[in-house]
Protein backbone atom coordinates (compact mmCIF):
# COMPACT_ATOMS: atom_id res chain seq x y z
CA UNK A 1 0.00 0.00 0.00
CA UNK A 2 1.62 3.70 -0.71
CA UNK A 3 2.31 5.84 2.31
CA UNK A 4 0.21 9.02 2.28
CA UNK A 5 0.50 11.96 4.03
CA UNK A 6 -2.42 14.92 4.26
CA UNK A 7 -1.79 17.96 5.62
CA UNK A 8 -5.06 20.32 6.80
CA UNK A 9 -3.59 23.83 7.99
CA UNK A 10 -4.66 27.35 9.26
CA UNK A 11 -4.49 29.35 6.87
CA UNK A 12 -1.26 31.51 6.70
CA UNK A 13 0.41 29.01 8.94
CA UNK A 14 2.43 27.85 6.33
CA UNK A 15 1.24 24.37 5.82
CA UNK A 16 1.30 24.22 2.26
CA UNK A 17 4.80 25.03 2.30
CA UNK A 18 5.51 22.66 5.15
CA UNK A 19 3.72 19.85 2.78
CA UNK A 20 5.55 20.66 -0.10
CA UNK A 21 9.23 20.41 0.86
CA UNK A 22 7.99 17.22 2.73
CA UNK A 23 6.94 15.64 -0.15
CA UNK A 24 10.07 17.12 -1.87
CA UNK A 25 12.31 15.85 0.94
CA UNK A 26 10.29 12.42 0.46
CA UNK A 27 10.06 11.98 -2.96
CA UNK A 28 6.82 11.52 -2.46
CA UNK A 29 4.24 13.06 -5.54
CA UNK A 30 2.51 16.09 -4.50
CA UNK A 31 -1.38 17.20 -4.38
CA UNK A 32 -2.60 20.37 -4.03
CA UNK A 33 -3.91 23.03 -6.79
CA UNK A 34 -3.34 19.74 -9.30
CA UNK A 35 -6.82 18.35 -8.04
CA UNK A 36 -8.69 21.23 -8.89
CA UNK A 37 -6.76 21.39 -11.78
CA UNK A 38 -8.14 17.92 -12.58
CA UNK A 39 -11.75 18.26 -11.21
CA UNK A 40 -12.28 20.98 -13.83
CA UNK A 41 -10.69 19.00 -16.90
CA UNK A 42 -13.43 15.91 -15.77
CA UNK A 43 -16.53 18.21 -15.46
CA UNK A 44 -15.54 20.97 -18.23
CA UNK A 45 -16.06 23.41 -14.95
CA UNK A 46 -13.57 26.17 -15.64
CA UNK A 47 -10.84 26.26 -12.43
CA UNK A 48 -11.81 29.33 -10.90
CA UNK A 49 -15.78 27.95 -10.33
CA UNK A 50 -14.19 24.56 -8.89
CA UNK A 51 -12.08 26.21 -6.55
CA UNK A 52 -14.76 29.06 -5.45
CA UNK A 53 -17.07 25.72 -4.63
CA UNK A 54 -13.98 23.74 -2.50
CA UNK A 55 -12.37 26.25 -0.86
CA UNK A 56 -14.68 29.64 -0.88
CA UNK A 57 -18.79 28.62 -1.50
CA UNK A 58 -18.75 25.58 0.34
CA UNK A 59 -22.84 24.15 -0.09
CA UNK A 60 -23.75 24.65 3.76
CA UNK A 61 -23.69 28.08 2.32
CA UNK A 62 -27.35 27.25 1.02
CA UNK A 63 -29.42 26.69 4.01
CA UNK A 64 -28.61 22.42 4.38
CA UNK A 65 -32.20 21.51 4.62
CA UNK A 66 -32.95 22.38 0.75
CA UNK A 67 -31.12 19.08 -0.10
CA UNK A 68 -32.86 17.35 2.86
CA UNK A 69 -36.48 18.29 2.24
CA UNK A 70 -36.71 18.52 -1.15
CA UNK A 71 -36.18 16.29 -3.93
CA UNK A 72 -32.48 17.22 -4.82
CA UNK A 73 -32.54 18.56 -8.54
CA UNK A 74 -34.55 20.82 -7.33
CA UNK A 75 -31.88 22.73 -6.17
CA UNK A 76 -28.87 22.54 -8.89
CA UNK A 77 -26.41 24.49 -7.33
CA UNK A 78 -26.24 21.98 -4.13
CA UNK A 79 -26.69 18.70 -6.72
CA UNK A 80 -23.35 20.19 -8.48
CA UNK A 81 -21.84 21.17 -5.58
CA UNK A 82 -21.92 17.75 -4.08
CA UNK A 83 -21.19 16.23 -7.49
CA UNK A 84 -18.02 18.30 -7.37
CA UNK A 85 -17.08 17.05 -3.71
CA UNK A 86 -17.63 13.47 -5.10
CA UNK A 87 -15.48 14.10 -8.27
CA UNK A 88 -12.87 15.38 -6.00
CA UNK A 89 -13.16 12.60 -3.64
CA UNK A 90 -12.51 10.03 -6.33
CA UNK A 91 -9.49 12.55 -7.70
CA UNK A 92 -8.16 12.15 -4.35
CA UNK A 93 -8.66 8.21 -4.15
CA UNK A 94 -6.73 7.55 -7.47
CA UNK A 95 -3.86 9.63 -6.95
CA UNK A 96 -2.89 7.53 -3.40
CA UNK A 97 -3.75 4.60 -5.68
CA UNK A 98 -0.75 5.94 -8.13
CA UNK A 99 1.91 6.31 -5.61
CA UNK A 100 3.37 7.65 -2.40
CA UNK A 101 2.09 10.83 -1.43
CA UNK A 102 1.43 14.24 0.39
CA UNK A 103 -2.00 15.82 0.27
CA UNK A 104 -3.22 18.93 1.08
CA UNK A 105 -6.63 20.08 2.25
CA UNK A 106 -9.84 18.71 0.44
CA UNK A 107 -10.87 16.40 3.66
CA UNK A 108 -7.97 13.81 2.03
CA UNK A 109 -7.24 12.73 5.87
CA UNK A 110 -11.12 11.55 5.89
CA UNK A 111 -11.88 10.48 2.30
CA UNK A 112 -8.40 8.22 2.48
CA UNK A 113 -9.08 7.20 6.58
CA UNK A 114 -8.86 3.25 4.88
CA UNK A 115 -5.57 3.52 4.25
CA UNK A 116 -4.37 5.02 7.21
CA UNK A 117 -2.30 8.15 5.96
CA UNK A 118 -0.16 9.97 8.36
CA UNK A 119 -2.40 12.60 9.33
CA UNK A 120 -0.37 16.48 9.92
CA UNK A 121 -2.42 19.32 11.00
CA UNK A 122 0.09 22.60 10.93
CA UNK A 123 -1.21 25.71 13.37
CA UNK A 124 0.35 28.90 14.10
CA UNK A 125 -0.77 32.27 16.08
CA UNK A 126 -2.45 34.94 14.55
CA UNK A 127 0.81 37.33 14.87
CA UNK A 128 2.77 34.62 13.00
CA UNK A 129 0.10 33.78 10.73
CA UNK A 130 -0.30 37.81 9.86
CA UNK A 131 3.58 37.86 9.24
CA UNK A 132 3.15 35.15 6.93
CA UNK A 133 0.52 36.00 4.74
CA UNK A 134 1.95 39.87 4.22
CA UNK A 135 5.29 38.37 3.12
CA UNK A 136 3.32 36.33 0.71
CA UNK A 137 0.61 38.69 -0.61
CA UNK A 138 0.73 40.23 -3.59
CA UNK A 139 2.63 43.69 -4.43
CA UNK A 140 -0.78 45.32 -4.96
CA UNK A 141 -2.36 44.01 -1.95
CA UNK A 142 -2.82 46.50 1.28
CA UNK A 143 -4.77 45.04 3.99
CA UNK A 144 -4.38 46.46 7.08
CA UNK A 145 -3.84 44.29 10.22
CA UNK A 146 -7.12 44.19 11.31
CA UNK A 147 -8.47 43.27 7.60
CA UNK A 148 -5.76 40.62 7.33
CA UNK A 149 -7.08 39.52 10.45
CA UNK A 150 -10.71 39.18 9.67
CA UNK A 151 -9.28 37.66 6.18
CA UNK A 152 -7.28 34.90 7.88
CA UNK A 153 -10.48 33.92 10.68
CA UNK A 154 -12.74 33.92 7.66
CA UNK A 155 -10.87 31.47 5.48
CA UNK A 156 -10.07 29.47 8.69
CA UNK A 157 -13.94 29.35 9.49
CA UNK A 158 -14.56 28.49 5.87
CA UNK A 159 -12.13 25.44 5.89
CA UNK A 160 -13.99 24.11 9.33
CA UNK A 161 -17.41 24.35 8.34
CA UNK A 162 -16.05 22.59 4.86
CA UNK A 163 -14.30 20.20 6.95
CA UNK A 164 -17.15 19.14 9.35
CA UNK A 165 -19.66 19.52 6.71
CA UNK A 166 -17.96 16.42 4.56
CA UNK A 167 -16.71 14.60 7.69
CA UNK A 168 -18.55 15.26 10.63
CA UNK A 169 -15.36 15.34 12.58
CA UNK A 170 -14.51 18.67 14.42
CA UNK A 171 -11.23 20.55 11.93
CA UNK A 172 -8.36 21.20 14.14
CA UNK A 173 -9.20 18.58 16.94
CA UNK A 174 -6.34 16.88 18.14
CA UNK A 175 -8.17 13.32 17.77
CA UNK A 176 -8.63 13.97 13.92
CA UNK A 177 -4.72 13.68 13.00
CA UNK A 178 -1.40 11.74 13.98
CA UNK A 179 0.44 15.15 14.31
CA UNK A 180 0.09 18.90 15.29
CA UNK A 181 2.48 21.39 14.60
CA UNK A 182 2.44 25.24 15.80
CA UNK A 183 4.67 27.01 13.22
CA UNK A 184 4.94 29.80 15.19
CA UNK A 185 8.01 31.96 15.04
CA UNK A 186 9.59 28.42 12.84
CA UNK A 187 10.85 28.54 9.77
CA UNK A 188 9.07 25.82 8.00
CA UNK A 189 12.17 24.27 5.89
CA UNK A 190 14.66 23.87 8.95
CA UNK A 191 11.57 21.79 10.39
CA UNK A 192 10.81 19.41 7.53
CA UNK A 193 13.86 17.05 8.20
CA UNK A 194 12.71 16.16 11.38
CA UNK A 195 8.83 15.68 10.55
CA UNK A 196 10.19 13.04 8.00
CA UNK A 197 11.96 11.83 10.20
CA UNK A 198 9.05 11.58 12.47
CA UNK A 199 6.83 10.03 9.80
CA UNK A 200 9.69 6.92 8.97
CA UNK A 201 9.60 6.36 12.41
CA UNK A 202 6.08 5.69 12.59
CA UNK A 203 5.06 4.32 9.48
CA UNK A 204 7.87 1.93 10.00
CA UNK B 1 18.74 30.72 29.40
CA UNK B 2 18.30 26.86 29.74
CA UNK B 3 16.16 25.15 27.16
CA UNK B 4 13.07 23.69 28.78
CA UNK B 5 10.98 20.82 27.48
CA UNK B 6 7.31 20.05 29.15
CA UNK B 7 4.82 17.59 28.61
CA UNK B 8 1.69 16.95 29.02
CA UNK B 9 -0.25 13.57 28.62
CA UNK B 10 -3.30 11.82 28.64
CA UNK B 11 -3.28 8.82 31.28
CA UNK B 12 -1.93 5.99 29.60
CA UNK B 13 -1.04 7.75 26.14
CA UNK B 14 2.98 7.11 27.03
CA UNK B 15 3.76 10.71 27.68
CA UNK B 16 6.04 10.06 30.51
CA UNK B 17 7.84 7.31 29.05
CA UNK B 18 8.53 9.87 25.88
CA UNK B 19 9.59 12.94 28.50
CA UNK B 20 11.90 10.23 30.54
CA UNK B 21 13.22 9.07 26.57
CA UNK B 22 13.84 12.18 25.59
CA UNK B 23 15.60 13.52 28.50
CA UNK B 24 18.11 11.21 28.32
CA UNK B 25 18.18 11.07 24.70
CA UNK B 26 19.31 15.36 25.15
CA UNK B 27 20.94 14.73 28.76
CA UNK B 28 18.77 16.83 29.82
CA UNK B 29 17.45 16.81 33.75
CA UNK B 30 13.86 15.00 34.33
CA UNK B 31 12.27 15.78 36.41
CA UNK B 32 8.42 14.17 37.62
CA UNK B 33 8.08 12.15 40.86
CA UNK B 34 10.82 14.31 42.04
CA UNK B 35 8.49 17.49 42.28
CA UNK B 36 6.38 15.59 44.99
CA UNK B 37 9.03 14.52 46.86
CA UNK B 38 10.69 18.23 46.91
CA UNK B 39 7.19 19.51 48.15
CA UNK B 40 6.91 16.99 50.70
CA UNK B 41 10.45 17.78 51.95
CA UNK B 42 9.75 21.25 51.91
CA UNK B 43 6.42 21.11 53.69
CA UNK B 44 6.44 18.19 55.80
CA UNK B 45 3.78 16.50 54.56
CA UNK B 46 4.09 12.65 53.24
CA UNK B 47 4.32 12.48 49.74
CA UNK B 48 1.32 10.24 49.18
CA UNK B 49 -0.60 13.47 50.62
CA UNK B 50 0.83 15.69 48.70
CA UNK B 51 0.58 13.36 45.22
CA UNK B 52 -3.04 13.34 46.56
CA UNK B 53 -3.65 16.86 46.09
CA UNK B 54 -1.84 17.32 42.88
CA UNK B 55 -2.86 14.67 41.00
CA UNK B 56 -6.20 12.83 42.33
CA UNK B 57 -8.18 15.68 44.47
CA UNK B 58 -7.05 18.80 42.91
CA UNK B 59 -8.71 21.80 45.08
CA UNK B 60 -11.60 22.46 43.05
CA UNK B 61 -13.44 19.28 43.94
CA UNK B 62 -14.06 21.54 46.89
CA UNK B 63 -16.91 24.21 45.92
CA UNK B 64 -14.74 26.53 44.03
CA UNK B 65 -17.22 29.69 46.07
CA UNK B 66 -15.51 28.68 49.12
CA UNK B 67 -12.36 30.14 48.51
CA UNK B 68 -13.86 33.61 47.00
CA UNK B 69 -17.20 34.09 49.17
CA UNK B 70 -15.48 33.74 53.07
CA UNK B 71 -12.35 34.61 54.75
CA UNK B 72 -9.49 32.07 52.99
CA UNK B 73 -8.41 30.80 56.30
CA UNK B 74 -11.90 29.79 56.81
CA UNK B 75 -11.06 27.09 54.88
CA UNK B 76 -7.69 25.20 55.86
CA UNK B 77 -8.28 22.43 53.48
CA UNK B 78 -8.51 25.02 50.36
CA UNK B 79 -5.77 27.06 51.73
CA UNK B 80 -3.24 24.23 51.71
CA UNK B 81 -3.92 22.96 48.40
CA UNK B 82 -3.13 26.52 47.04
CA UNK B 83 -0.19 26.93 49.47
CA UNK B 84 1.24 22.81 47.90
CA UNK B 85 0.52 24.71 44.08
CA UNK B 86 2.47 27.72 45.32
CA UNK B 87 5.66 25.31 46.78
CA UNK B 88 5.20 23.29 43.45
CA UNK B 89 5.79 26.11 41.35
CA UNK B 90 8.50 27.53 43.50
CA UNK B 91 10.06 24.24 42.61
CA UNK B 92 9.48 24.18 39.23
CA UNK B 93 10.79 27.40 38.66
CA UNK B 94 14.00 26.77 40.87
CA UNK B 95 14.22 23.49 38.87
CA UNK B 96 14.52 25.29 35.37
CA UNK B 97 16.88 27.73 36.33
CA UNK B 98 18.87 24.66 37.06
CA UNK B 99 19.55 23.27 33.57
CA UNK B 100 18.50 21.95 30.76
CA UNK B 101 15.28 20.03 31.46
CA UNK B 102 11.91 17.90 30.89
CA UNK B 103 9.10 18.46 32.98
CA UNK B 104 6.33 16.31 33.29
CA UNK B 105 2.53 17.41 33.97
CA UNK B 106 1.86 20.21 36.85
CA UNK B 107 0.87 23.00 34.37
CA UNK B 108 4.74 23.38 33.90
CA UNK B 109 4.26 24.26 30.72
CA UNK B 110 2.09 27.41 32.38
CA UNK B 111 4.10 28.49 35.19
CA UNK B 112 7.35 28.38 32.89
CA UNK B 113 5.23 30.45 30.29
CA UNK B 114 8.30 33.30 30.16
CA UNK B 115 11.30 30.94 29.30
CA UNK B 116 9.19 29.92 26.81
CA UNK B 117 9.19 26.42 26.90
CA UNK B 118 8.96 23.43 23.97
CA UNK B 119 5.62 22.36 25.20
CA UNK B 120 4.91 19.10 23.84
CA UNK B 121 1.10 17.19 24.25
CA UNK B 122 0.87 13.24 24.01
CA UNK B 123 -2.26 11.63 23.34
CA UNK B 124 -4.12 8.46 22.04
CA UNK B 125 -7.09 6.70 21.12
CA UNK B 126 -8.61 4.43 23.88
CA UNK B 127 -8.17 1.50 22.70
CA UNK B 128 -4.37 2.26 22.41
CA UNK B 129 -4.54 3.81 26.28
CA UNK B 130 -6.33 0.74 27.91
CA UNK B 131 -3.34 -1.91 26.15
CA UNK B 132 -0.80 0.69 27.63
CA UNK B 133 -2.55 0.82 30.87
CA UNK B 134 -2.70 -3.26 31.10
CA UNK B 135 1.40 -3.65 29.57
CA UNK B 136 2.18 -1.21 33.24
CA UNK B 137 -0.36 -2.43 35.51
CA UNK B 138 0.39 -4.43 38.54
CA UNK B 139 -0.09 -8.22 38.69
CA UNK B 140 -2.69 -8.20 41.02
CA UNK B 141 -4.98 -5.16 39.15
CA UNK B 142 -8.51 -6.79 37.63
CA UNK B 143 -9.66 -4.38 35.80
CA UNK B 144 -11.97 -4.79 32.95
CA UNK B 145 -11.81 -3.03 30.08
CA UNK B 146 -14.89 -1.01 30.96
CA UNK B 147 -13.34 0.19 34.36
CA UNK B 148 -10.05 0.52 32.85
CA UNK B 149 -11.73 3.16 30.44
CA UNK B 150 -13.44 4.82 33.41
CA UNK B 151 -10.69 5.01 35.33
CA UNK B 152 -8.50 6.24 32.59
CA UNK B 153 -11.35 9.12 31.64
CA UNK B 154 -11.34 10.24 35.05
CA UNK B 155 -7.67 10.69 35.63
CA UNK B 156 -7.76 12.77 32.39
CA UNK B 157 -10.60 14.67 33.36
CA UNK B 158 -9.37 15.61 36.66
CA UNK B 159 -5.90 16.19 34.83
CA UNK B 160 -8.61 18.90 33.07
CA UNK B 161 -9.36 20.25 35.53
CA UNK B 162 -6.73 20.96 37.40
CA UNK B 163 -5.01 22.88 34.32
CA UNK B 164 -7.68 24.67 33.58
CA UNK B 165 -8.35 25.60 37.54
CA UNK B 166 -4.56 27.05 37.81
CA UNK B 167 -3.85 28.14 34.22
CA UNK B 168 -7.71 29.62 32.84
CA UNK B 169 -6.30 27.09 29.22
CA UNK B 170 -7.86 24.38 28.07
CA UNK B 171 -5.98 21.13 28.51
CA UNK B 172 -4.94 19.41 25.70
CA UNK B 173 -6.09 22.55 23.22
CA UNK B 174 -3.77 22.60 20.63
CA UNK B 175 -2.93 26.30 20.99
CA UNK B 176 -1.47 25.63 24.30
CA UNK B 177 1.15 23.47 23.06
CA UNK B 178 4.47 23.39 20.12
CA UNK B 179 3.83 19.82 19.07
CA UNK B 180 1.18 17.41 19.66
CA UNK B 181 1.68 14.02 18.94
CA UNK B 182 -0.53 11.05 18.91
CA UNK B 183 0.95 7.79 20.05
CA UNK B 184 -1.65 5.31 18.89
CA UNK B 185 0.02 2.70 17.63
CA UNK B 186 3.13 4.02 18.08
CA UNK B 187 6.62 2.71 19.83
CA UNK B 188 7.41 5.47 21.89
CA UNK B 189 11.33 4.83 21.70
CA UNK B 190 11.52 4.76 18.08
CA UNK B 191 10.07 8.31 17.39
CA UNK B 192 12.02 9.62 19.90
CA UNK B 193 15.38 10.57 18.09
CA UNK B 194 12.80 12.65 15.67
CA UNK B 195 11.12 14.59 18.80
CA UNK B 196 14.65 15.18 19.92
CA UNK B 197 15.61 16.73 16.02
CA UNK B 198 12.02 18.77 16.17
CA UNK B 199 13.02 19.98 19.10
CA UNK B 200 16.78 21.12 18.45
CA UNK B 201 15.72 22.50 14.47
CA UNK B 202 13.01 24.69 16.38
CA UNK B 203 14.69 25.96 19.00
CA UNK B 204 18.08 26.54 17.41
Amino acid sequence: MNRIITIGREFGSGGRELGRRLAEQLQFAYYDQEIISEISRRTSLSEQYVHSIVEHQPVFSFPIHIGRSFHPTANPVFEQTMSIYQEQARIISEMADQSDCVIVGRCADYILKEQKPFRIFVYADMESKIIRCREKAPEDERLTDKELKQKISGMDKKRAQYYEFYTRHSWGDRLNYDLCINTTQTVIKEIVPAIAKLFYSISQ
